[in-house]
């Protein structure tokens, strides 16, 4: 076996290695079925078990309310992105979104083709490097939508955003922080999630949604687009994504059998505190984030001059750490540290790090 | 290792023990890089390599001209139901749709949202156990849209229909027989199909499309739902499913080592012939396809007594046959043998069908 280096990748990201090693074990028989995981029907027993346990995990861990619905789907958070209005924005409703990064702007050039867009906020004027604090809400906006964590500039909301109009729900694109904390899902009428940076493989997207919602959308929608062909069907209207569930259902067990999460959260507290006290104690480096939204996530960090910042990340490419190069719009470094992601990974970098500053 | 059994899935289905035990040993690591194949950034250099490697294996295979695209996607067949005629049908305009079994069906439901549907033929008269020979073409469709085999059903159009519009362009939902035999790319406008048959595990769907049209698609539709977004970012204008890509292309690499589709085809037809010639010479079995329609990946029979059946069955599944069952619609029996369905298995079944003819 090949070592595994330290993997900051923002997504597709790290998996939890004993998940990794029981997918491996089962890929050409799931347990004794002599059937690989990949290879069951979807219909079958085998896998039928497989993703009633991924949804009980995911209710239990997710302390997920009876009257919401646990969806399995395709298609990523771009899909959501048109899915949600398609499904609740009629034209002439409105709906309020918060604009907090790259992600939150493609999924309000999507919803303006069904509907009003009120951009409640902005980050944009600095580069998204903080999450504004007050919002221009609208008078009655069908939903209010924002992203919980922005992986290329390293923010996240602390808590959900209030104030809105009370007949309004929240929506919420959790991709890249979904599960790495306990959230109040009663607060939400709609949460997605790609899963590929805390949840699982890509290629599966997780939505929790409020079963009055499901049944309130648009139901002259091509079938795949609504929400109910597919919280009616058990998210096998169609073939859904067989392994990534499975994956999902691994990745379940494992935040379980690590405490759930609120041991999630401290551990993601923590590591990240270890990056930012050097950050913030360090000469050479700064943190590009507003201190008070920093992201657990996504760490993101500068020296200041480019050239250095690509003599860094040559250097621990070279050394072992993998991805650390921030998104292509912003340059400078992001450590992606999701859940999955180990402590000693967190170690491994800093002294990386001090070392490179003390040769700087 | 947990002994192997045969696997007459019809999808998600049987795939190469080459291919899963490849795919097993870069689960923890892609090659030497020291990060699990699900963990590789689609934008870095090994996963883009795996892609890259994915198309170019599937146009040499498929012998796609260079004025096609070759896109990866999420959602099945089932959103492409929808996806060809929000792209290509505008209000007032007709396709032709060509009706043998429950997916034309579906397919036919969705478009009517988007257009006008000609149904050019159906076999619903007889449960659709033939393949018409004669359509009702309209005058000037758009495009004409068929299923190439029928897995519920066991029937395949031995070649593409012929006599519709010149102007019309074919369209054809490959998913149970792609590349199972080689094809005149050149004849179609666009070819679907869902991974999970004969090319892959479920979550991606191999879309071919001559670039002309993806040029003249709805540009109005959501990003997600144009052809044109994903071919003007080489399928990655979202995370795609990066598993499910590399899978096909494993899966690629195992067919060109195999002879490419022609021995894929001489295979296929010498498994099939097996079957079909026993069925034919059997006292209690019988084919229920129409002869000249016969599946060359989906071989249905009965023995004429659902009691007899439902034996038949429980005891093959109980020797380490699985999923032998027909489809919920029909009843009956189904040995699907895609590409990846050896030919030991097709020996062991028609031993097992013999002694339990013999005991019937």
């Amino acid at each position: 076996m090949t070592n595994r280096i330290w993997n900051f990748s923002a997504g597709p990201a790290v998996l939890p290695e004993s998940v990794l090693a029981e997918a491996r074990d089962n890929l050409l028989s799931l347990g004794d079925t002599g059937v690989g995981v990949c290879e069951h029907s979807h219909r079958g027993k085998p896998f039928v078990a497989v993703a009633e346990e991924a949804e009980a995990l995911c209710r239990e861990i997710g302390g997920i309310p009876d009257n919401y619905k646990v969806l399995f789907l395709q298609g990523g958070a771009s899909s959501q992105f048109a899915m949600v209005p398609m499904n609740f924005l009629s034209a002439g409703q409105t709906a309020d979104y918060l604009v907090t990064g790259s992600w939150s702007k493609k999924a309000v050039k999507e919803a303006k083709l069904f509907g009003n867009v009120n951009v409640a906020c902005s980050s944009e004027d600095t580069t998204f490097n903080y999450i504004p604090k007050t919002q221009s809400w609208s008078e009655a906006p069908r939903y209010v939508h924002f992203t919980s964590n922005n992986t290329i500039y390293g923010t996240q909301f602390a808590s959900e955003p209030t104030g809105y109009a009370d007949d309004a729900f929240l929506v919420c694109d959790a991709s890249s922080d979904i599960f790495s904390r306990p959230i109040d899902v009663s607060k939400y009428g709609l949460i997605y999630a790609g899963a590929q940076k805390n949840l699982g493989p890509s290629g599966v997207t997780l939505v929790i949604v409020r079963e009055d919602l499901v049944e309130s959308g648009n139901s002259e929608l091509t079938s795949m687009l609504q929400y109910r062909t597919h919280a009616n069907a058990d998210s096998m209207f169609n073939t859904p994504p067989t392994f990534g569930i499975y994956l999902m259902m691994l990745v379940f067990r494992w935040i379980k059998a690590g405490g759930g999460l609120a041991a999630m959260e401290q551990k993601n507290k923590a590591k990240a505190q270890c990056l930012y006290d050097y950050l913030d104690s360090s000469n050479l480096y700064s943190a590009t984030a507003a201190p008070e939204d920093r992201s657990l996530m996504n760490v993101t960090f500068v020296t200041g001059d480019a050239d250095k910042d690509a003599d860094f990340i040559a250097k621990a490419t070279a050394e072992g750490f993998n991805a650390l190069k921030g998104h292509r719009s912003v340059g400078g470094m992001r450590a992606s540290i999701y859940n999955a992601f180990p402590e000693a990974g967190i170690d491994a970098l800093l002294q990386f790090m001090k070392d490179f500053e003390a040769t700087a």
